[in-house]
């Protein structure tokens, strides 16, 4: 039976636990060791530590304090890991938590947090989805269900301190060129929520005040919301300290491309089985700069999809040069308007785009001046036909359930 | 058998065909009219008409007029179709001239278009691809060859006086934040070089002096570039003017996700077979702004990927907000830098991105401030092992062969 | 442009045709050569030699002399190739001629062939297919249309004088264990109706005599009617005589697994495109036997199936000892039966299971007494929905167009 | 959380549990009652309850006792289910047991059940395969690892009192027609050895005496030992029973198609969690004989194949006329002879394909006198390149490592 070196209670808070942080700082304490080869289990909380519940009000999500997260299982020290190796690790499988079998796709109020398309959805909602094995339904949204493409948020070993400080910078300098932005251009370190994981005393102190925060993938990967990172696949991590020092959470029931919703995909405590291996000096071998990985021979197989494309002129008519960011916005719009067509709120149709295994692609970025995506719907996770005919639209979705909303309070 | 009813001589110049036409405008005549439920098939040039040959100089390339493109083969008039219908068309079979199995792939120079990765590789470079059936490779490019996704970068419906207005305004506006960048922001009507199909006379003027070009996608559709638009995929244009007036061309073998080389897939002349009918009032019915696809049963089926990602940090270590483009940018280089390592030419890896089945993926986008982009290789288009192993990469390409490249001249 | 090595005329008897055979024999000359690495284009007529016509009658199928088939464009002399070799095959591209894309399938009369299900389709029927680019259609069954998994019915490399001796040895003693079965345990040499292709005089008359009829698959491959031999393909023959002498033809433009309609597929006259290499005495190498090939990587990506099961009980309720043969007979009918409730003739049933690309798996052959053999229907070829739910079938198929049945003359 | 609604005890004999049985009686009393539309999960011994080690040494398939399988779970009493309705079952997910993270593939003796192969593998052997979460490997066999495509082998429900006789006539009267045969043709009903789960007393003893053996697949589904009712499908079994009595067991971590090995697939013992409905009249509605299912969208995606051929010539030259359980038992012996050139054993080759993704297809059934038969070996399986080459294969595998073997005894 294969190990479980971290272990969380559901019932306790995540700052209890001392296998757990929310912050990356390289003075981590490393909360458990493996060899090269080994495989292990590790548990993790979801990514805001519990917050989130399992009700029918968005209120949560409209008042949680976001510079908790996310709430991370590890660091786990590899022997023999050295700056400059690659850390291979196989995601061997990942669920959720027997007791816990249900996640939470939201969206943040614009004055929290928002999200891709916080302009048109600028107040908190929530919906929940129940897990039934392999698939996922929500009470919140009917006429859909899928099978889950499991996946951790975020992923990643520690920054050494110079990285650490390329980050700080980077983001503090870039803070400075709008400081008093809503939603903020990033998230400084803050240790008023850190939790540094076994560190103590006046390091912990230090550690905290520079700790960088793990809301944005960077080079080591982090919270790089891929979907396809799914279980069965293998990843290539950079190391960048002596140990490795891998860290897992945020995990994922769903997701689509772009985690557009940001509260986020379908957000669950659970467990991740992994092994891990190295190849010594791999950076340079291969010139890694960001992790490189191999999908998962195991994923949903949908492969009928309805196709929206955008591009990147803006909801006001305004231009945009080859912004793909504006395009895909505009393919996630012409898709919310499209199933808006069968009964669904926009609000539902936008948790879909953000929960099912939806594609989004980077289509056409020469053609000045427009960028062009696509958001690929799969068809066959609908309990009816949502391909266009000649005689229109059913409204299958006859109303009267939605998602929660909180408004924000004055 | 079917009709061809339009045809093209490629030993001829794309000007003095009727049925061809390089710029968008409701005056131009109808080149033929069909009835719903026809099915017909369309000779097409490629996009420059001819004028880049299957040789071993990019001096074409480098010295290519580019307001000449693209060459459109149409408009075809539907019968009964009016403003505000959906155009059905399916793409029944697109393929290469008997005469003509080749295409080609480049980069422009920076002083003339550019391309994705132009501050990479500034100068005029080109790479010649043949096609052995349902495959292609490259004399410039050794190792790796592949089954053609084919399919028209270019496709879409007359807008009508309105709609050419709007795209005139918008992007001269745009045009004049900026109007001695080079590449420049955008590219304005230019009667010159404009061939306006069967318009003759003061229209024929008039309507030149006004036309949209071709280059960027727009609401209905056009150079959407878009790979998986391919041979059986069904799609569904908006329709502005009476008969739709469906026009095509800039047909590609094969390109990757974001048509990144610019010049540009793997271009090809050749012939389109597509299948016509309207879903009357559909864009209201559906809410549709830019045409939707279902995309083909029939595609190139490589399942093992080499997956590189990027962030919104560009190339000198500068911090961008969720910026899907500069993170694509990212990961391409990724690529680029690994391919190397097994001795591609940078070149030779960018040209590769450029033409293969390459899926590029839009990530997360919602993770202040970096967005993560995700650039997928397929491996089983080499014809050795690019995984990453324990004892490093062997270099299998030995160089000696590489793309020809022309300088800028003085 | 690729070299036609071969050419057919439609409009004139293949038996004019001097480079087309109907009988193994090592000593039918080469109709052409070819070295390896070359690739080349072979023109073919339909299996029947254009005997099928497309009309609306099944009188040819219940008339035909079915001792004239297969008709095959070669052999083709590869040079180098010797005894032992491995032949390796790329089906590049396959397709049908430009004025004849239309296909026809049936079912002969039990007393003329008969068919998998003779016993339930005793007699001619006929149902004629029409090719639309990728896809097709027939105006005898309504309701369905697929792409094509276009692909040879019969290909191999001549037989020596000992492979022939031994093949003619094994199925006459065969016969002869059954001599009067109608329809026969298989079909003896026989000269009157032979084609030897180039040979003359006396040789060719003694050829003739003890040529191997075309119909069953052997050693060498021929006539495996195997669908996912598939254009894009690659297959490696084991060679007998020098020079290889690779003959192909029987073109299918889709067919399911077992082409248990017998006449046939969706046979087709058309053209391969092919390239020719050897592997130097491969057969010793890898242990061959009989061809191995790898599927190709553009195939109809139709994956939501609906799955029949049958067992090694026949239709009287007989057992039978792990036979797959009546286990899949079974899974068969029992598609047929399912088909029917939405409104389909069993005769429009069994086409439909003979011609698209329906999957027939070996599921379960070691648990005595019953073999379990699965029927895959695709449920995407379908224009209606035709999945089991609570409420029933809705008979989708209003009757009033059937196949034509020609009943047996006195 | 989902309800266990049976569990077994794996340090306990299967005799012990009342809520498991081992023959197919309609007087079985219900281990426990759900409602339509109900989920929940029940627990299951591996086929042999145990019998056979996680050990080096085959003694325990060479001296099993084959009367005892195979230990079922159930049966599961659906509320308002009647003969003639259909039962729908959706696999939510299925898994092997925390503490018993292993299975087993082997092959029994000649003298104890054979195999597919048993005339070339006629002593008893066993591989262990290990679980790496979604992975699985073996200790017995080096250089291949695969995704698990997990099913249950035996799933069905009751048969009612007409359906149990003509099972035993059927089977009785075929054992009358050779009944000294080794292997039999197949298992009579024996009491010695029967469980009837919860039946007590005279009742218990009748129904043991008539019970039907579990061993083959039959109308009700049962040991169809189709690899691709893995979790995540969909079936519709018939129904013949009040309450239907749905009874599972023979849990499969992986299997290739045909369970060649008999001994089995990769046995085990674990949990299936599944949802239940209801179609009323659906066997008439349908008109369902045998089950029917639609796969699962979760399956291992390995799609590059290495295909061999067989047909119906035995291995000694002998004739048969249309066999696909020859033409499967040819192109299996290709295979083991092919994988032999790589290094590995015939054993271990013949365990590869009983245990590995393999499909096995009806390529060709009518083509007199040979059927062809087709076996798909996933080539993404092995750790090394299996596809043939220019210069011939390269023993990766250096022997020392092999199957344990046990001979008959005396």
């Amino acid at each position: 039976m294969t190990d479980t070196l971290i272990k969380v209670d559901l019932a306790e808070s995540p700052y209890e636990n001392p296998n757990v942080h929310n912050r990356w700082h390289p003075d981590i304490p490393m909360a458990c060791w493996v060899k090269p080869g080994d495989d292990f289990i590790l548990e993790t909380y979801d990514w805001t530590g519990g917050f989130i519940k399992n009700n029918d009000s968005a209120d949560d999500v409209r008042d949680i304090d976001l510079s908790i997260v996310h709430f991370l299982s590890g660091p786990v020290g590899v022997e023999g890991a050295e700056p400059g190796d690659l850390l291979v690790v196989d995601l061997l499988d990942i669920g959720a938590r027997p007791e816990s079998q249900w996640g939470f796709n939201g969206f943040f109020s614009k004055q929290n947090g928002g999200g891709f398309l916080t302009d048109h959805f600028p107040q908190a909602q929530k919906s929940i989805w129940d897990f039934h094995g392999l698939y996922t339904s929500s009470r919140h949204i009917p006429g859909v269900s899928f099978a889950g493409l499991i996946h951790p948020g975020l992923i990643g070993c520690l920054p050494d301190q110079a990285m650490l400080e390329t980050w700080n910078k980077r983001e503090m300098d870039f803070i400075a060129t709008d400081p008093g932005r809503v939603p903020p251009l990033a998230n400084p370190p803050f240790a008023a929520t850190a939790h540094m994981g076994r560190l103590q005393g006046d390091a912990r102190a230090q550690a905290a005040a520079a700790g960088a925060r793990t809301v944005p993938p960077r080079e080591h990967g982090g919270n790089c919301d891929i979907k396809d990172l799914s279980r069965g696949a293998k990843v290539y991590f950079p190391v960048y300290v002596d140990g490795a020092g891998l860290s897992v959470g945020d995990l994922h029931f769903s997701q689509g491309d772009g985690e557009i919703t940001f509260c986020g995909a379908i957000e669950m405590a659970g467990w991740v089985h992994m092994r891990v291996s190295l190849i010594k000096g791999g950076m340079a071998k291969y010139g890694i700069r960001n992790p490189i990985f191999k999908p998962s021979p195991i994923t949903p197989s949908y492969n009928d999809y309805l196709i929206f494309e955008g591009i990147s002129v803006d909801e006001s008519g305004k231009q945009h040069y080859l912004d793909v960011h504006v395009a895909y916005r505009q393919a996630c719009l012409n898709a919310i308007e499209y199933l808006s067509r069968f009964g669904y709120s926009r609000a539902q149709a936008y948790s879909i785009l953000g929960t099912a295994p939806v594609q989004g692609h980077i289509s056409g970025v020469v053609d000045i001046p427009n960028a062009c995506a696509t958001l690929w719907l799969p068809t066959q996770i609908f309990d009816f036909d949502i391909r266009p005919n000649a005689s229109g639209p059913v409204k299958m979705i006859q109303g009267g359930v939605d998602l929660p909303l909180s408004p924000d309070l004055a």
